[in-house]
């Protein structure tokens, strides 16, 4: 069995490519990452994701993106929240986290190295997602050349490494139909930036509002559980 | 005042970058890793060389390499000794760590994105180096691309980071005489990837004899604390 790495934050997309990984018969192994976000939820759900017999590790590694600040998700600074969907501008929002992608890739790239692994499996995606830079398409072909020059079998020639994402030309609707058809639980997801202690999601910050008009055109019932009827 | 933030080790080599960042003028923000290596020695050497009025912070970034394992510098691996530096052969040693420099970077890149800052500077060198994949100038280069595309500034069209590499075609030697020139106290800094608990170096690691041989080609005293008459 091929070895792949699974970065998996909790959300609906990185359930949605777990379920794709396992779909094409890999053994997984899970990397998520406690970097000081406001909300421990997401690892709770992670973990959830990740207890099934294709996992055949989940490692949770503590990094503090806290140190550097400047975002919403890891700052002192208000999630904003909006009442329209059209109101998402496009300009790179608050909640930004400098560099996260690109150090949650450089942790999977080490781990795959150490395993032997030749595949990394990220759920990023440059429709319907927030303007973050580090998610568009160029980006993760830039990475992928930068890792082959990195590691012991990019100089021993032995082997590549591929990041895949399968998801990055997706609607959220078509990620959602295409997780469903496979089985993905999406009650035990969590996608919020700001979410209440209980799990809850407000519904209103731009990740909420990305998924809810994802459920609606996917016609598929919202099994989120939400604040307050919104 | 230009900002750079400068990777420190406390080892040799980047003590002489730090020199040369300082002599072309740069505001300094110096940043350590405590990376699960065997000694924090070399950390309390870098917090020495940070103690500096051109130095405006310096911060030590805890990240657990050990979880993934598979070097002998964080890993209960011995370090491999040799009586002469011949030895040292073409293959990657078992000290290498996977994607040290890669995480390494990509919290650099993190931090001059928050600081605003367009120069990083580390002190890579692809001569008398010990064979690491990412020490090399393609390496570099393509990080910096990547860097590039990955931050809010690369997508804004704002500025561009540039990774700065000073010592990267240097010999040992060369490095030893332009740190000196500068005025850079060799004897606070360690290479040794196996010092002994006073901070004295073993004599015969692979840094430790590429580093005595830069003392004695360029025909500089060797102020390093050895553990025995070597």
């Amino acid at each position: 069995m091929k070895k792949a790495v699974v970065l998996l934050s909790g959300g609906l997309d990185s359930a949605t490519v777990m379920a794709m990984v396992q779909d094409r018969g890999f053994e997984i192994f899970a990397l998520s990452f406690r970097y000081g976000q406001r909300h421990s939820i997401e690892l709770i759900a992670a973990s959830k994701i990740a207890d099934d017999p294709d996992v055949t590790l989940h490692r949770i590694i503590d990094i503090d993106l806290r140190q550097f600040g400047a975002s919403a998700l890891t700052d002192d600074i208000d999630v904003p929240k909006r009442t329209d969907i059209k109101n998402i501008g496009d300009n790179i929002p608050i909640t930004y986290v400098p560099a996260r992608n690109t150090i949650f890739l450089s942790y999977a790239m080490a781990w795959a190295e150490v395993l032997g692994a030749g595949d990394i499996f990220i759920g990023v995606n440059a429709l319907d997602y927030s303007g973050y830079p580090d998610c568009r398409p160029e980006y993760i072909a830039s990475f992928q050349a930068m890792a082959n020059l990195a590691t012991r079998s990019g100089v021993e020639g032995k082997s590549t490494l591929t990041i895949h994402t399968p998801l990055i030309d997706m609607t959220k609707a078509e990620i959602i139909t295409a997780g469903t058809a496979l089985g993905v639980e999406y009650g035990q997801t969590i996608s919020c930036y700001d979410p209440d202690d209980k799990g809850r999601a407000c519904g209103e910050c731009d990740s909420c509002l990305l998924r809810r008009k994802g459920f609606t055109d996917a016609g598929v019932d919202d099994p989120t559980p939400y604040q307050a009827a919104t």
